[in-house]
């Protein structure tokens, strides 16, 4: 279903070219005081057409709070956030009606439910994901206010790699180029790439890394909804996503366990802390207090401009042409989706663990 | 919570030197005559001590089904499927009783519920995927009914790699080795390789791959529930798992989209098909009836046979000692745990999927 | 939360005096073409002002789609429901502002959330139902393509009782008189008892009837979610609802079993049937295809316009004086939202069936 | 499906003539000395063969705890609890293995499954309920050290009713005769009642009041989750319940509303407390502080010692001759099964209520 979350839970609604987009926020703590002017600066930063980089389409992406809100603070009822689609070309998609687009969701959705919005892909389309970032904009708020913080950036495009460990990068960096790498250099060989990529009518992927600092021990539940399972959940259910990995990952494999072991001391506070993080903070499904850590690829933008081979709804064989207004590379929107994603992960751990460890004899 | 899936419900309970571990199912269909022993035979892939390569535990894992059997077949109320321990050498576990592991889940869970049961881990030992492979042996039958099938193995160990592309293994050759490798020279360095880490004390990670053939189209559900998310949660849930990918994967993010997408073309029978399949058979979280393939990474086991530093429960500085009887690697034996999860996933959402295509004006 | 039902979920959202309410349906089947006429005048059988004998707030009560929706037809994405509200004087309720009104949810929302929207009673107001009503019209159109057909009338307005088994009844004299009573002799009546108890600046209470025909065999589910267990609490979720009762209900209790007993026999058509049907069309939670019947019980109206005892926020004494546009009694527009709420638990129950049965060997 | 609750979430599995019955219990706060004895004595209340007015099955009950029990103190992880049936006379069922007994749920789950276990009733026995008693034992406890207490009690069999309000009665005596009546007068009228319509072969209804005392403003959850509706549902879901009040129930459709309306003032304490309580204790779906109380009709048992008229599974008409041992009137026994559910529901909003309110700015 449209639903994520259980004690801090949103439902999502509406298509690309419909007549809006929106969430609906349940379980959100009474008598907070919203930032609305963040909220929209988040919804800025994964917004259409901020930069050269990304698809021109215009879209102002504000938002509108239509309940929740008492004298501009929660009530613990549930918030509905509403973003009016204004720049919703759909004349731009008729020649797909009925022609399924390679590697997008057209078919799949035809097969499931025999009958699809064509126009930007309906609600497969990855403008979906504003009305994630306007939730995860309200979790991030909470968060902060427990002290925890998160932190996205692009990590690869196509074959660049930032290769440097999270802890010896200037996150205040990130923020200053428009693909979002705190690495300056690098940010200037991957915006080139993506570029060059463009002119060909072409698309790249990417891989975003994220951190999680200040996380409190005891987040996340043994067995199946372990606190990594969530987050790895969470960020495959973003658009285009095809790997997830998390303290060592897929480099781990290869590492012996003596190596491996993330051994335990006291720190001059007296906390207890490990000397390595191979664990990526989260140990049987638990975070133990140290930084989470993990990465998130994302494949080539499925929409090109160039012809390609396909079917029609009728199952002859045509020629995909393409158009519209695309990215050619999806990660410097996806970054602040994914912070959204994980604050939401989080902070319904947080709120869920209020139940585990309340009650008292 | 302790449940897994919407419409084929598992929960699952035990410790791992407690009186049992077990399963409940809620949701299967009856009127299934189940194959007890075919349930059997996958425990026994999962079981302790079925080669030199795996823990000496003698566990015999032998499933009772206490509930929703009548006359051999299912009757629509829950199953229950208790193994009762048998070799839980608890006092094994003596010396750890205030002493955290690293790298274990002896920390977190301390911190979380203020108690843990330290022998042989508590909830937190992977005894308790025994659960899982039982009601995965069951999913497994429904699923076969409908002509799905999956089938896991292992793809790498420490560095060694097995890359050759799935469709060119030969999957009979999985079970005729003690690493579950189907390239049998492979099979011979890795068990090599893991009989070596062994004899150091110590430990090594791997990677499982694993192929679902024969999916119809449709399953999944757009956005939060995507038929990947979903798979990727299961596999994170499985202990030790650092990493999932699936298609295309982390490599994916290095091609162009015009590589990497999948174009669409009619078979002799008239099926739509795709040329490639870097979508790993799914689109827009939905199958699109193309093999789904993907990768589990799995971390060096936590349990070494070697002296560590760690903390004890008072928070001083204590020195572990490794004892007990432990996997050098847990690829092998994390095959058939592989598949349940991914049968588990699979025969959640075709239960579901009836819910949303069934209804007939 | 704010969410009810499993395969057809609905979340409703929204306050009385806020700008809108509304309703997202999850789950609705595809390829549906929806009836709008018939959601709206579903909302007007429960809009203010529609009589004299009911609160003469002015709402038009018209419905927006702002999701879910393609060329006229459902897509299987959420559908978004808005209802703009107009005629919101909250400037009515700012005497109330730091009241409690004696019997309203004002107190124990203060006390839940330490803050409350206290125009019109916020999110508890039954205004919040014409959501349910406009979700519900949806359902009902589903479940008359099955064949199942759903109609709630007045059966008490205070003392003035319907006491004919509705076998008897003429159900198309329903909405032929304001209060919705099928007999018109005790429908004036009863609206004159609501005229007399207006003029006092009082409140009357009243049970509704309702009767679900044509109910396939086997929705329901054992132990919890019986069929029955479900209908009450949907029926206890309706404002101002005091109690539920079933098939024999209360009266039941005096009977011997050998004359509650509903014998089996097999009717012309070769059709199990029962010969009496005390049990309500349900046995074992589940439904055996006989009509499903019940009772749900009303409370007088907790706003009067009379002076009251109560405190304010500060916990001082105050009178309570009252203010508004009210209704004197409400049956006469919660008949339409106990069709609606009843026709929501049978469609979830029909979907989720689906799950049950549908699978073959 | 076979799951009640969300924060304190309980899974019953078995069958009146299978191996056990049983429960897991998942979300049960750690730390916890559990009162093992306690347990067994509330399911001594609901056992068979307690007295001569019960069915005289011997069945101990005996509870056995198979996991999440670690040195006598709950560990956050599932409790299992088994019962195993022992006194299971499943010859006594023989003939109606192609019977439907009318009033039973044989034939619905017939019609539903496609397959039944006929021995007793398989799942649909209200042997079931044993599980929910043990579970409830627990939740007792806990809400015990929070001050919650809950007392039931049957107040009608057949026509002998007490309608002495609860607060005039003595509730030491409920305990001290066979049908939990606490007046004794009317105890010894109905156990000569019952007595008397069990020499017919015959059955009789009865109701069961209870109480809680002491609750907490502030439990329950607005629209649709409302306290009330939460313990409507968890009554409805107990075998043989045809109607649910609480509050003025349905005699409240009587009153006005200004008899109604629950004035507030303030107590000598300062606390804020209502002069009446026609509410019973919940206002707007949300526990107020003051006492909650209800009342459950139960029908008259369907198993009669008489012939009666039905259908086999093949269509014919037969004649269904009553066997094996039941009971005449289930409100003895019911009483404690009325307890438990109450008491799950009240946990379950304890727990989830910490998330609500926990979080601070």
């Amino acid at each position: 279903m449209n639903t994520y979350g259980k004690a801090f839970r949103i439902t999502t609604f509406g298509e690309s070219h419909g007549d809006a987009i929106g969430v609906i926020i349940d379980g959100c703590p009474s008598n907070l005081a919203l930032d609305m002017e963040f909220i929209q600066r988040e919804l800025n930063r994964r917004r259409p057409g901020q930069s050269k980089i990304v698809t021109q389409r215009k879209e102002p992406d504000q938002v509108q709070v239509i309940s929740g809100i008492f004298e501009g603070k929660t009530t613990g009822t549930p918030l509905t956030l509403v973003i009016w689609n204004q720049d919703a070309k759909s004349k731009d998609y008729s020649h797909i009606a009925n022609q399924f687009r390679p590697s997008h969701a057209d078919y799949t959705y035809q097969q499931k439910y025999g009958i699809r919005d064509y126009r930007g892909g309906g609600r497969s389309s990855a403008r979906e994901t504003a009305a994630r970032v306007a939730a995860g904009a309200i979790a991030k708020q909470i968060l902060w206010q427990q002290g925890i913080k998160i932190t996205a950036y692009t990590s690869q495009v196509g074959s660049i790699k930032l290769t440097t460990p999270y802890q010896h990068l200037d996150f205040s960096q990130i923020e200053q180029n428009d693909v979002r790498c705190p690495d300056p250099t690098l940010a200037t060989q991957m915006i080139e790439c993506i570029k060059e990529v463009r002119k060909q009518g072409d698309t790249i992927g990417g891989v975003v890394n994220a951190v999680i600092e200040n996380t409190p021990s005891g987040l996340g539940e043994p067995v199946f909804d372990k606190l990594h399972a969530e987050l790895g959940k969470a960020m495959l259910s973003i658009n285009a996503v095809k790997g997830f990995e998390y303290g060592s990952g897929f480099d781990g494999v290869e590492m012996l366990g003596s190596a491996h072991n993330d051994l335990i001391y006291k720190d001059e506070s007296g906390e207890a802390r490990t000397r390595s993080n191979y664990s990526g903070g989260i140990q049987g499904g638990i975070s133990n207090g140290e930084d989470i850590y993990f990465r998130v690829a994302f494949k080539p933008v499925a929409t090109l401009m160039q012809d390609q081979e396909s079917l029609n709804t009728q199952g002859d064989s045509v020629t995909v042409t393409g158009k519209g207004r695309h990215d050619p590379c999806v990660v410097p929107r996806a970054v602040v989706i994914v912070e959204a994603m994980a604050a939401l992960v989080l902070l319904d751990f947080y709120l869920r663990n209020q139940q585990t460890v309340e009650i008292k004899p």
